[in-house]
C-alpha cells in the first residue's frame, strides 16, 4: 500500500504531518510504504502511484491521474472545507479525532467562564486594577449540578459530555438522528434529544455547547429566539462552526446581560471581521478558530488513520 | 444548642452568611437555636449566651463574656487569618470545604494555560489583533498525560487531584507527613511523597500547583533554586498562600521563557502592590484571592459545620 501525504499549512505548525507522525504510520502499518510530500508538485508526481492520499486539499481533475487511488484521507473533520466529488472506488475519509483535543478546550472554557478566570484574566495585568475582587464576587459560578446542553453530539460532542461528568454536570445531548446508542457515562441524569426538541431543552440550559457542523441545515439554529429562550445568566460556547450562531442576535444577548457569557472558536465569516459586534461585547472571550490545536493533533490523526486503512484492508 | 453567626464582609458578597444558610442549618440541626447577626455589638451582646459562635474575626477578650462558649467556629481554612488562643473547653473549628470549589477554580486554570485560553483571552477584543492564530500555534499543550505536582496535599490539594484524574494526568502530592492512606482515586501512576523528596518532584513536574497554608514553615519554599529545577515549559499556580513563592524569583523564571506560565490567586502582600513584576510578567494571569468565590460557599461552610457539631454532640 502506498500512502502519499501532503499535509502542509504555513499558518499553523500543527497541521503539518512530520517526521513523528510519518513514523507512526510506518509503525502502525509496517507494510506500507509512506511518502511525505512538502509541496503540490510533488505531490501531484506521486499520485500516479498512491493507494491512499492524504491532504488537506485536493482538485477534483488530479483523480484522473491517480489511476491506483482507493482512500482520499483529511485530517478535517468538517466536510464544508473539503469539496471533492470522488469517483466509484474511492472512498472518502474525514479525521474524527479531534473530541478527545476539544473536549479539553470545551472544559477549559465552561470552567474558565464559570469560574470568572478567562472574564478577568488580563484585569490585574493590562489594566492595571489593583484588587478587583468586585469582577469575581457575586459573579464566580460553580460548575457542579450545571446544565451543559450539547448541540452536535457526535464525536466531538460526545467527548465534551465525558469530560465534564466527573464534575457533576447534567448533560442533555443533542442530535438529528437518535438511532445511536447512549454513552456508557451516561447517569440517570445526562439524556439525548432531537433537534426537533431543542427549544425545550434551550429553557434548562446553563451552558449551551455548539459543536455542530457547518451548511445549510445547521445556519442560524441559534438565533434571537433562540438566544431568548434560555435562561437569563446561561452561557453559550461555540466550537462548531460559526454558521450555527446569529451574532448580531448573541452580542445584543450579551450586552443587555441576558447571556452572562459566551467562548467562541469559530465565527460565520473568519478570520472574524474588525467591526463584528462580538469584539466588545462584555464577558466574550473569543479565539481564531484553534480549539483543535495541540502537538499530538497528527498523531492521533496518524493513528486514526492507520486503524481505518486496516480494517479496510482486512475487509 | 445556641449557635450564633456573625459572617459579614462588606467587599466579598459570598462571604456573608445569608438567611438561605441559617435555614439550611436549622434544618440539619432541628434542636438548634440560631441567631445571624449583622454587626459587631449585637453579636456581642449574643455571646453571653452563645454554645457556638460563628465568626470570620474573634476578639481574645470576648472569651471572658462568653461563659458557655464551647465552639469557636469560621469558614476560614487558613489558621493564618485567624489569631486567637481559646482558653481550655472551647475548640476550635475551621472550615475545610474549600475543596470543592478551589478544585474547579484550579482545574480552570491548568487547562486553561494548557489549552491558551488564559493568555489570550483578551487578544481578540480590547488589543484588537484580527486572527492570533499565532499566539495559540505550537503553544497549546494537551492536559492528558501531564504531570501534576500538588505542593499540599491535604483537604484542597487532593480534590484538586481527584478532579484532574479524568484528564489522564499524573498526580503527585506532596505533604509534610505521609501517616494518611492515598486517595481511593489514585490510579498506579500517582503517589504522596514527603516534602523531603521536593526537589526530585519538581524536576519531572509540568504543573506545579501550590496550596500550601501559610505561615513560616511554608515561607519561599518555592524559590529560585526550586524554580530552576522545574523542566522547561512548565507551569506554576497558587491558591493557598502568597509567602510560598519568591515572587520575584517567579517573575524572572517566567520573563526568561523558563516557566511557561502562571495562574496566582495569592501574593505575599496582599493586595498585590501595584508595582509588583508579577503584573508585567508574560504568559502570567493573577486573581485578587478570589479562588473559592461561590454562591455556595456559604450553605457548603452550614452543611460542613451543622455535620460536625452533630458529631460533636453524639460523642
Amino acid at each position: 500500500m502506498n500512502i502519499v501525504v501532503y499535509l502542509v499549512n504555513d499558518n499553523v505548525a500543527e497541521f503539518n504531518f512530520g517526521f513523528g507522525s510519518a513514523m507512526r504510520l510506518v509503525e502502525l502499518l509496517p507494510d506500507a510504504s509512506v511518502s511525505v510530500c512538502s509541496d503540490e508538485n510533488s505531490f501531484v508526481n506521486e499520485l500516479q502511484n498512491a493507494d491512499v492520499a492524504v491532504v488537506w486539499t485536493f482538485r477534483q481533475e488530479w483523480f484522473t491521474i491517480s489511476p491506483r487511488l482507493k482512500v482520499l484521507a483529511t485530517p478535517a473533520a468538517g466536510k464544508d472545507y473539503f469539496h471533492v466529488n470522488p469517483p466509484d472506488g474511492v472512498q472518502l475519509v474525514y479525521g474524527t479525532f479531534h473530541g478527545a483535543i476539544m473536549a479539553e478546550t470545551a472544559a477549559g472554557m465552561i470552567i474558565g467562564m464559570s469560574r470568572r478566570l478567562l472574564q478577568t484574566a488580563q484585569l490585574m495585568t493590562s489594566q492595571g486594577k489593583t484588587w478587583p475582587r468586585d469582577a469575581v464576587s457575586g459573579k464566580a459560578r460553580r460548575v457542579r449540578g450545571s446544565r451543559v446542553t450539547i448541540l452536535g453530539f457526535g464525536h466531538i460532542g460526545s467527548e465534551i459530555g465525558r469530560i465534564l461528568k466527573p464534575f457533576g454536570c447534567r448533560i442533555t445531548g443533542i442530535r438529528r438522528s437518535l438511532a445511536a446508542a447512549a454513552p456508557d457515562w451516561f447517569g440517570p441524569e445526562d439524556r439525548v434529544i432531537s433537534i426537533a426538541d431543542l427549544d425545550e431543552a434551550l429553557a434548562c440550559t446553563d451552558h449551551l455547547v455548539c459543536v455542530l457542523p457547518g451548511g445549510e441545515q445547521t445556519t442560524g439554529l441559534i438565533g434571537k429566539k433562540q438566544i431568548s429562550m434560555l435562561p437569563d445568566g446561561a452561557f453559550i460556547y461555540n466550537l462548531g462552526r460559526g454558521n450555527a450562531i446569529d451574532e448580531c442576535a448573541l452580542a445584543d444577548g450579551l450586552s443587555s446581560g441576558h447571556i452572562a457569557g459566551a467562548a467562541l472558536d469559530v465565527f460565520a465569516v473568519e478570520p472574524l471581521p474588525d467591526d463584528s459586534p462580538l469584539r466588545t461585547a462584555p464577558n466574550t472571550v473569543l479565539y481564531p478558530h484553534s480549539s483543535a490545536f495541540s502537538p499530538d493533533y497528527m498523531d492521533l490523526f496518524a493513528e486514526e488513520l492507520a486503524g481505518k486503512l486496516k480494517k479496510a484492508a482486512a475487509g
